[in-house]
């Protein structure tokens, strides 16, 4: 197959998603967070697990992503999140994306049934790309099993692959299990699969092996060292960068990753309303940000420039 | 609190939802399908797990629930499924079954996130309640932990109680845990607090108990037989009623439930449009299927009353 030039590849970020008071979604504040980032070379996979994208309607997502790229955020540098529990919500919200000219898709299996087939895991994947019928579609099959409960297997995506060359374009794999993200490389990568793991955990070693950058959580709060990783992986401190990313990303995998992501931004923008979660999630205590922030500033954390 | 007399209660259906060849929802089909549990004292409650709800879109499911009450179906035998992982959904489509006059309304956790707090699950239902804001609103919680991942807590229970008596009307339990159901029925039904077992499995133990009926996925093809026991549980047969109706869930059971119900329905409608499933799900095979039906027919299996 040949090589696609224009593939979005690097590190991407499931951008937070900030609320109004009401919880409607405050697409300026959304704008203004995605524009810092692509500042600091790290890619938009808005409406990511960490975007709370579950938590907002179909309607609303469509709504956010014409603001975006009405406003002029950058659509090749984009890949929202479009899979639903729903195949038909799916099929409108993936339209939406490439009707606006997205990079790609990260698309989550349906996941409210459990113990699903392969079978039936291929039709809905199939069903949305025969629906959306455009050759510009790329899907980036998201693995989460620890909260989808679904596994993308490499059967599944052989079959994928087969089918829908090109148009399966790569994968997500927030496993957490290295082992699973080293047999997508070896298995897919040869056919033009790109590998995203989905922390900054797994970017060095995924960069070694054949992976192509990683979607994390705290690319939200730490794009520009997790970016300048990516770009310098080479180099001799590439060891030791990671291990400073790990002791970022360690703080905040201490306390519920959304909120304190959340939290972060509140605190280093000065903007409380940051803090701000949908239900089922419930935002940090005010000890729980303390011990956050205190935590953050002994490890000689910095937010980079902060964006207002 | 005073006893609501017209509450919905005894034995109810998670509707099968048919589909067109093109996968679009067949109103006309589940219309003729409602009529039919009606007339065996069944209650609809259409978008349930087995209504493969969550493959639904909420608009597909707000024109579903316009379509059965114009056509004269009637709203106060209705408890339609309204919890979707999105608070603006749940909000949205418990709204419109409150407009039309539905009997009340089953509500999933949101179920995206794996995890989460009781005091992330309250506010979600809060938030609905107040934003639906309309007295008439009944809720029953649906507890599902082997699918949805997510427990709903007699603590929970008991603050939203207390926060909402009335609204909060009761719950359906499909832990499978008969000890969980003894727990909702003995601490909260003396506060008004309907608890429907998920299964007939637990019907008549239930009604002993103090449970006020069942929702069931085999009510969709043995309506008549679980609603006679409902009716008939306090007489001198209603043991060997409860056996047989075993007997016949046993058969579903060692199928795919959602694709068997369907194939029974086909078979015995001599409908084949009937055994369509959205992906993710996928159909019985052919051999599933004749499998399934000699195990009916030499269980004696009567579908009743074939509404075509």
């Amino acid at each position: 197959m040949a090589a696609d030039n224009q593939r979005i590849r690097g590190v991407l970020s499931p951008v937070v998603t900030p609320f109004k008071p009401d919880l409607s979604p405050d697409a300026e504040r959304l704008e203004a967070h995605c524009r810092w980032l692509l500042s600091n070379d790290v890619g938009l996979a808005v409406f990511g697990t960490n975007s709370e994208a579950n938590s907002l309607g179909v309607e609303e997502k469509i709504e956010l992503l014409d603001y975006l790229v009405g406003s002029g955020v950058d659509p090749s540098r984009m890949m929202p999140g479009t899979g639903c529990c729903a195949v038909t919500d799916s099929i409108r919200l993936t339209s939406a994306a490439v009707r606006l000219g997205c990079a790609g898709v990260l698309m989550l299996p349906p996941f409210y049934y459990k113990g699903v087939s392969d079978e039936g895991l291929f039709r809905n994947f199939a069903e949305v790309i025969e629906r959306v019928g455009d050759s510009r579609l790329r899907i980036y099959l998201y693995n989460i099993p620890p909260v989808s409960q679904i596994t993308i297997t490499p059967s599944l995506i052989e079959r994928l692959l087969h089918q829908y060359p090109v148009i399966i374009a790569g994968a997500k794999d927030s496993s957490g299990d290295w082992n699973n993200t080293k047999a997508y490389i070896d298995n897919f990568s040869a056919q033009g699969f790109d590998v995203f793991p989905g922390a900054e955990t797994f970017l060095l070693q995924g960069l070694r092996s054949g992976g192509v950058g990683c979607i994390s959580a705290t690319a939200n709060v730490n794009p520009g060292p997790i970016a300048r990783l990516y770009k310098t992986w080479q180099e001799p401190d590439a060891d030791s960068q990671q291990e400073r990313l790990d002791e970022i990303r360690g703080i905040f995998a201490r306390y519920p990753m959304i909120p304190a992501l959340k939290a972060a931004i509140a605190n280093y923008t000065k903007d409380s309303s940051w803090q701000r979660v949908r239900p089922p999630l419930v935002e940090l205590s005010s000890e729980q940000e303390r011990s956050l922030i205190n935590e953050l500033e002994s490890a000689g954390y910095n937010f980079s420039q902060p964006y207002q």
